[in-house]
């Protein structure tokens, strides 16, 4: 792991993850991650999907201070259809300065831009609105390069998977992204005011996405910390980041991260309208609320999550449950029309706040304000009552070219997962699911990246767009760097799981080139093939510390005497040595009686085809 | 954690764990943990399945050096089927002792039983027997009120899961245990020569178990840390211990093992066989491989895995794999026929093993020597053939009354993952199934607990009886202490997390009981009601490290300010302030709309029934 400290006050960690090195691919230059192998293992390096950005490109000088280059805007500029206009004033309550107790100390990022981008009257600037007008625009372009990875190098693959009902493409065109994002199956968050970002996709037919959450609250973290936590989680495979902030200097916060992030950053904007009034939820207007999204969208946040599900009649439903209301954003609501006992202003809005989506091109993520919090409450009538409505308003996003996605539970038991994504698809049109996790059981605090890890896989497979991390301090305490670390592995590798289940045309060649350099014994390779080097190595370093074990034939498993994977290669030669097939190289008495045990064994088993080839 | 130093050179973690306390239940004793709830709460304590034995209890004096009580054997004893004899005289090649290199060190176990039991001539000692003649065992007895637990409260217990055709009754009776060993569905391991274990069942009708491996290697480790490594293993909810050694002092090792487990105990005996002929495979015979049994059952392991399936026909198909045999078994074996062009001595002698396993009440643990190891090797010809064949072999030791377990795989992709438990299903007519994960993915080695505890939770709850722990250190090195820990914790969770999509009656107790600790602000009882209260807290106390954080009733997420629990509380308030049913607390007119909207949800997913209550 390079440390490199970057231009800033803000550290960061920059340089390449080990043994490889940053690529830019096609016209575009779609960023990508070369993995270099051994010279004398005969295989091609491996390109991966990145989501690292320039942090990780020796080539890229890093300024922190300045933020990304802003590459997307000559794109938007082109289509003809924005406007800069003066930005809405900065105010105290929006970095929750309201007394003396709650005032500043953080730095303005300095470069901020004072005349954002919106659409032109009447125009709408959303990826779902070219698309459905028939264009092809670059961020699609971008996203079908980078989703190709190494399917060129399938000619001769054989699909092996169960997609439940997906249309995953041998190869990804960007005829393919327009239509998919036109159909409201897969979206682009790519709001026109944060064009330092490098374009991707969240959608059934693409690779598996995760989410790593980040964020000060009122107790803890400060802005460096948030930055650092947003390179160092996009470093390990974040696909977008969300600022989850609550405490003070939300706006500033959210400016350093967004001027700083090559990934789409989503909200949860009912947090900082939270804090603009103190905390009192009932204090809330629509007025309030409206001028915190047009704060936001001029920052370029990528996605919101509404919680307009969260409707007056659904709150009782949750009265019996075990853990009640555990979405903040949905208990925020609840709070709000029960005191009020009015229906939701983000529901009876919810048009309005379309149009001012449209005219940034941000996507919205539905929140899942009543999923359940516990195994007991899983998939009951709070929970499905929310989704059916999240469906409804999926159709009247769409209604305005508006992407959408829709967010799920949260803590299901694994015999009730496949019920939530397929009621997912039917209520909401196959707009991409976007779910936490989920926990497949409440007793392992401590664990839960992992109890999720398990439900996160399983839906991944089943269907799911992303899956939203979870650290191993879930319920108990805000995640430091090396929660974030832990939750984004843990989530890439459920997400890479799925892939493999679904049979993504180009998941398996990382497994497999991992798996062959396992079998020959470069160490080297196995590590830089893995999802986390460093720690590789570095366990496989408490063992046998020695340079030399790097090279080694054997492990600290079995040592030099005896070893499985020595044998396997005798197999291989002995049956060499024979000049014959390998199938072919048992004497014939031993083929005799081999064939003598399968055959029986063919009558035993009813008379099914033995040994099926695989499907 | 309480680290309490045994009277012993040996040190060993003892006392009870944080929160619980040691209780014995029925006329047996049968071992419990019961974990103390706060006084306020109007809640019972709650007793979970302990498998910790008395290193958790309070009241037991602990002698490493004199290992456990022997309370087994008055029940072995009574049974008037065994004898004792003069044990098998010790040599030094038992130890690994071949040369000066190779030369002891460790301190010999002080007790060794030098006349062990075995079944007198022609009687048979294994469980399975005495089931198949009707005669329930104390064994079968513990093991009966053991898997009860608190099945007792669940008198409403409406049962809630999908098990694949398994059979879980609602309440565990000792015929039911009975029935289910004499089937052949389940084993209760248990050596006559290991009275000091605590009986318990692996089989598809009870709770989901776990086995942990400890063992030292050529290259590391030694008997005082896998001593340590034992009991630590024990402590966080190993069912099983596999003692894998394979360096020097094997015999030694597993004594201190065995006298200090209240566990089951297994080997690979093979491995020792193979030291004892200096790590040459072709050099193993089947006097020598004999011999080692009856060193192993003398001693009182209580299942050996035999990889009697590896068959010569079969090894010439894992030559075109992308990892051959990875099993060490099933190389040692392939090796072994590859240099004799033999059949193997453990398939052609299997009946006689058989003989000896019935003589000490040993199980089988089929080894799966031919497993896949990589993602493309899975649900191959291989894997497929040695399972068929392990099929034939159940039904032979079944034939002479003895226990049988069958091993799988390994590294198997999500959509693959059921096939291979149908497959079992079918092949060994319901024996239990004990599977290494699977692996999900071979990409994240250093994270390979978590892609094979995916695979564990999926194939736990299609039916798989015990599941076999990864460490994060697979495919690296040798597991410490710590990883032991994170590997047993890991698994427990997987097996919760199948018990509960199962539907097994008592498994939601656990998770109700947390999370209305969590819904409560009952910090300590949600730390202490969790796989690892050691951890929650500590995590806890990182953001909040304050003692009045213990009782607060907020969480750092969020702060004191907001809190979405908090709401939940004032929706239940609201509607009991209302004095009327919460469903019914919202006034007419937004109830009315509620009903219209929900009227047309209704109409539009087709007519289906409105929230289904859950089956």
């Amino acid at each position: 792991m390079a440390d490199v400290p970057a231009r800033t006050e803000i550290g960061v960690t920059t340089g390449p993850i080990r043994g490889s090195r940053k690529i830019h691919v096609g016209p575009l230059g779609v960023a990508m991650r070369q993995i270099q192998l051994d010279p004398g293992c005969g295989e091609p390096p491996l390109n991966v999907y990145d989501t690292s950005g320039p942090y990780t490109d020796s080539a890229a000088a890093i300024d922190i201070m300045a933020g990304l280059p802003a590459r997307r805007t000559a794109w938007i500029e082109a289509r003809g259809d924005v406007e800069r206009y003066d930005a809405r004033a900065l105010r105290p309550e929006d970095n929750g300065q309201l007394g003396p107790d709650r005032s500043g100390g953080v730095q303005p990022f300095p470069n901020v831009n004072k005349r954002p981008l919106r659409a032109k009257a009447g125009a709408n600037v959303s990826q779902m609105h070219y698309a459905r007008r028939g264009i092809i625009t670059p961020e699609m372009e971008y996203v079908a390069t980078r989703e190709n990875l190494g399917r060129a190098m399938l000619a001769e693959y054989v699909r092996d998977g169960e997609d439940f009902g997906a249309a995953i493409p041998d190869y990804v065109t960007p005829e393919f992204v327009r239509d998919e994002v036109a159909r409201g199956r897969a979206i682009i968050p790519s709001n026109i005011n944060h064009s330092e970002s490098e374009p991707m996709a969240i959608g059934r037919n693409f690779l598996v996405k995760i989410n790593a959450n980040i964020g000060n609250s009122a107790v803890a973290s400060n802005v460096a910390s948030e930055v650092d936590k947003l390179v160092w989680s996009i470093r390990w495979g974040a696909d977008t980041v969300m600022d989850l902030s609550t405490g003070r200097n939300i706006h500033d916060t959210r400016e350093w991260i967004i001027r700083n992030s090559p990934v789409p950053i989503g909200t949860v904007p009912i947090y900082q309208a939270l804090e603009k009034v103190g905390g009192i939820a009932e204090e809330l207007t629509w007025e309030i609320f409206r001028d915190t999204l047009i704060e936001q969208a001029e920052q370029g946040v990528d996605y919101f999550t509404i919680h307009a599900g969260v409707r007056l009649p659904y709150i009782p439903m949750t009265a019996k449950r075990v853990t009640g209301i555990v979405s903040r954003g949905g208990s925020i609501m609840a709070k709000w029309c029960l005191s009020h006992h009015k229906e939701s202003f983000l529901y009876e809005r919810f048009d309005e706040i379309t149009e001012i989506m449209k005219a940034y091109d941000i996507a919205y993520s539905l929140g899942d304000g009543l999923r359940p919090g516990s195994i007991a409450d899983a998939n009951d009538e709070a929970q499905f009552a929310e989704l059916y409505t999240l469906g409804e308003l999926t159709k009247r996003a769409w209604a305005q070219d508006v992407q959408v996605m829709i967010e799920g539970p949260g803590h299901v038991p694994m015999h009730k997962i496949k019920q939530n994504m397929e009621k997912q698809l039917e209520a909401c049109g196959e707009a991409p699911f976007y779910t936490l996790g989920p926990l497949t059981t409440d007793i392992a605090p401590g664990y839960d990246h992992i109890t999720s890890g398990i439900g996160a896989a399983m839906i991944g497979w089943y269907g799911t767009a992303m899956l939203c991390y979870v650290t191993p301090k879930e319920h108990l305490g805000l995640p430091d760097r090396d929660d974030v670390k832990v939750g984004v592995v843990t989530y890439k590798l459920a997400a890479h799981a799925a892939d493999l289940a679904k049979g993504h045309p180009a998941a398996k060649l990382r497994d497999d080139a991992l798996s062959r350099a396992r079998f020959e014994f470069r160490w080297r390779d196995q590590f830089n093939l893995s999802l986390d080097p460093d720690t590789a190595e570095s366990y496989h370093d408490q063992t046998l510390p020695a340079e030399g074990a790097k090279t080694a034939h054997f492990c600290s498993m079995c040592g030099p005497k005896f070893c499985s994977m020595k044998i396997t290669q005798e197999v291989r030669d002995f049956a060499a040595k024979q000049n014959a097939p390998v199938a072919s190289f048992v004497a014939a008495e031993d083929a005799e009686a081999g064939m003598a045990a399968m055959s029986e064994r063919f009558k035993e088993t009813g008379g099914e085809v033995y040994l099926p080839a695989e499907n």
